[in-house]
């Protein structure tokens, strides 16, 4: 197989999609569940999530109100199967579980002027999303754009996997990439793809803000049209024998890229990456 | 939860452990089994492989004639769900399934005078540990050292979730880290150890080869002793809300930094990061 696209993760044979019949709680759009440590903590610590119901065991219960102090919900205390049967097979949710409404949405239009946006194109793994919110929140980043389609909803094993990075991180849904990244030209927002095919490295490509990096999915890349309304398309480079990345860690590694230039380009260093 | 720790993935409750019996054929160490088709495709064309058995699907037999042509082991056809059987609950196979031997061991005495290696200091989850490899192949990393107890074996989820990298970049079991860094020390590898209360930036120190990236498992992080064998302990600035991130992003960005670093090195340019 040549390399053709920056991730190749799982190419044909994919999980198959659920058949029929009622999605399960944690993967509905109207509620946002959360499960485990990190996530439910920083839910309870966020007063922009509005609170619904929220499922503790007996130890749990202590570590909470330990590290949280007064909860803004009154808990209902279980025990650790009623939470199990809640969550999917084998979630680890460490004795919380809590069920709250999506966070409120930022539009295109009110993104900030110096901000950081990623914008992911048809990335369907809710384990990479997860892992992708966690590591903006690290990077400041002020926004994700997803697609309407193709894109998992922010709860269950995303926000898992996230580990309490959906709080800080708030979701822009769009019907139209393309449309989106047009809008964000207009507002003199940098668009930055990232491509294996790409014309220039990551990490030497001047930087301004504000800018929106840009990703696609593992196997697919970036579609055309999302990739002709990029300004740029970058590559990484990588001297070994895979020339592929996972999603997330290809994320990881654009996010501090776009860190340090963008400090260089503040600390007037920017010559220095020519 | 004040940051304490670079990677705080998973705090108390961990999934239990497996209680009692014989480990599934997926968890053993004589043997590796690997499926999907990243892990068994790069398995095949890897000479230094000794197959055993492989199973595949008759849709997965004819892409894997056209990929790599002769195979060296003849293939048993089966149906998808005799393989489905052999691996954990919900893996994606995709009609490929192979038994090999582990691969060879290289020694600390043998690795090169150039070379960029990893530790890992006991990191347990074989996602984690299979994304690392992924990424290491991908920045050329000779060997990844690892715990003789307190790591998974390179076989299974982490093999597939290395995604075929497992064959570019082997393993090196050790029984004492710190003992191992040490030895390294005195054949000259540059011992860079991250944790979140490291005393310089990654990307600011300057690196010389053969250097050892040491890595701690999210939650805990490098133990004592470990940090104390490193020459430098380095940390991941980051802006945001969330200051930890998930241990294979945090060692995507480290091989990064240190790949460009070392190129900057190369080309003379390693003044400009003082």
């Amino acid at each position: 197989m040549p390399p053709d696209r920056p991730f190749r993760g799982r190419p044909p044979g994919r999980r198959p999609e659920r058949p029929f019949g009622r999605r399960p709680r944690d993967e509905r759009d109207d509620i946002a569940v959360l499960y485990g440590w990190h996530p439910v903590v920083e839910a309870l610590r966020n007063p922009r999530r509005r609170l619904r119901r929220l499922l503790v065991t007996e130890n749990a219960a202590d570590r909470l109100t330990e590290t949280v102090g007064t909860l803004a919900i009154a808990p209902e205390l279980v025990r650790p199967d009623a939470i199990t049967r809640l969550v999917e097979p084998d979630a680890v949710h460490q004795g919380l579980y809590l069920e709250a409404d999506p966070l409120p949405s930022p539009t295109l239009e009110t993104l900030s002027d110096t901000g950081l946006v990623l914008a992911l194109d048809q990335i369907t793994d809710p384990h990479n999303v997860g892992a992708i919110v966690r590591t903006a929140a690290a990077f400041g980043v002020e926004a994700i754009i997803t697609t309407a389609r193709h894109s998992p909803s922010a709860t269950g094993v995303l926000a898992k996997a996230a580990s309490g990075g959906l709080e800080h991180v708030p979701f822009l849904e769009v019907r139209n990439l393309a449309g989106a990244l047009i809008a964000l030209g207009q507002r003199g927002f940098q668009r930055i793809g990232l491509d294996s095919e790409g014309s220039a490295a990551m990490g030497e490509i001047p930087v301004r803000r504000p800018v929106v990096l840009v990703l696609g999915a593992e196997g697919k890349g970036l579609r055309q049209r999302t990739r002709e309304c990029c300004e740029v398309v970058a590559r990484l480079d990588m001297p070994g024998a895979i020339k592929s990345l996972n999603v997330s860690n290809a994320a990881a590694i654009c996010l501090y890229a776009l860190s340090r230039a963008t400090e260089d380009a503040l600390t007037g260093a920017s010559a220095r990456s020519g």
